[in-house]
């Protein structure tokens, strides 16, 4: 959970808490507890996206279908009343996934539209974005919409097997990891699943850190993320990044050794330029917009 | 810890115990107590493989080198006295895999002896051997030397990913995983970590179930370990898989939508020749061999 409290277009306040498969309450009980300590201010719009709008969330908002720009998402936002005070919560987008398998993301859309907002540049012509995260996400905005995204699971499977494999079990310091990276990224057209068992072997055989080893298999996913979309798509001319800075970071060095080149940006400005285009785009009754 | 008490050729009885990783007393004491329940016999030859003789284990016996025959093999073993019982422990094999990085097993070698013992159709040419598992090995051996082999961490991935990740949380019941598993073995030529996003988008938006799910994983995951292995080698006639039957034959039917076909060999049988095997090239002060 991430909530960001703005004023005059600025943020004066932030609340960061458990995701939604960690809240011991009700997602709406969660969010009531965390507006109350903002009380007595009056909430003009609170507008959510991401987790809160799936199955297990606030109140279930069905996905729009792509291709989608910000007035079909918009469209299908649904508003609810929490203690009185109105909550626009966003859909998802569904879609085609690059080798044909539905696919679908919750969070990313909102991002996707805001960075549109905050880059004008953005809204017309074929655009490549590319939002790392716990399930990465690949899209294609086309004059403003969205046409096409993939997913891959680069964040989870890099922490199921950086935290509770035994492939960084062996010991050793946490050292190296930079190293590792660039081994990993170096890591071209082999089995993943063959290759993943190197941040292992190389522990074991040439006396490689556990820092090495957690570098490498970040190298390994994030290449094959990249060698993966790249390989499936036509055209990769105009990438942008859209994340935490950390991370988009490691994907900008990871495209570099590819030859490719991103511009960048903020994970959390974009997030709050498509919360704030959701919000505005709703008038409730009593309020002065 | 898998323990096989053999009498005049024949399993009298086997004891199971935790893998090393989920021991609370140090691995001799572990040894030393299964042992004592089977007294007041006096044991000919202990002999253990694995995970034993590893850094963590009883005592760390270092690899053979590839090529190695079965005598390389038992001439690396090291023998320790427990409680006045001699113990032989086999040493694991090092090589190199099919895309040059450094590899290693440690159990896998004991079974390929065995099934060399046990099967003398592999003692002679070249074969390919397939032991699945959660390190699965893929092994050449010619004229009965193993002379390289590619580990797959299939197995150990299945179970993060069906145990831990969001990919088969989304709810539904456990049936449909036959159907699953075909999924997963015709979802071809497309990037793996975004492959896998289907098992919940196909959840998501098909209603397929978490038994689905699963299976599409698993199929997904074998599926690919072939396939990768096969586009590496030069040559996989003469297919042998030496496992739990159970998995060998998940195997099998996926090697057979590769229109590829594979014998069959028992892992626990390969395992007690092995061990057989080396415990009877030693002669301890005082036996009888």
């Amino acid at each position: 959970m991430r909530l960001f409290l703005v004023e005059g277009g600025r943020i004066v306040d932030r609340k960061d808490g458990p995701g939604i498969g960690q809240l011991t309450s009700s997602p709406i009980a969660a969010l009531r507890q965390a507006l109350v300590s903002w009380l007595p201010r009056e909430f003009r719009h609170v507008a959510l996206c991401g987790m809160a709008g799936s199955r297990n969330g606030v109140v279930e908002v069905p996905y729009a279908d792509c291709p989608a720009g910000a007035p079909d998402w918009i469209a299908h936002a649904i508003e609810v009343i929490v203690d009185g005070v109105a909550v626009t919560i966003a859909p998802g987008l569904a879609g085609e996934g690059l080798w044909g398998a539905p696919d679908v993301m919750r969070g990313e859309e909102t991002q996707i539209f805001g960075a549109i907002d905050h880059e004008p540049s953005l809204a017309k012509g074929r655009h490549l974005l590319i939002l790392p995260g716990t399930h990465s996400k690949w899209a294609m905005i086309e004059d403003g919409a969205v046409t096409r995204f993939q997913t891959f699971v680069t964040g989870e499977l890099f922490a199921l097997l950086s935290e509770q494999s035994t492939l960084t079990r062996t010991g050793g310091g946490d050292d190296d990891r930079a190293n590792g990276f660039m081994a990993g990224l170096d890591h071209r057209d082999c089995g993943l699943t063959g290759a993943m068992f190197a941040a292992r072997s190389r522990q074991l055989r040439e006396g490689r850190t556990r820092g090495w080893a957690m570098g490498f298999l970040s190298g390994l996913l994030i290449g094959r993320e990249i060698d993966d979309a790249v390989a499936a798509l036509d055209d990769v001319a105009g990438l942008t990044l859209i994340g935490d800075p950390a991370l988009t970071a490691l994907y900008r060095r990871a495209l570099q050794t590819r030859n490719l080149g991103a511009n960048d940006l903020d994970g959390d400005t974009c997030s709050i330029a498509g919360l704030s285009r959701l919000a505005a785009s709703r008038c409730y009754e009593g309020s002065t917009c």
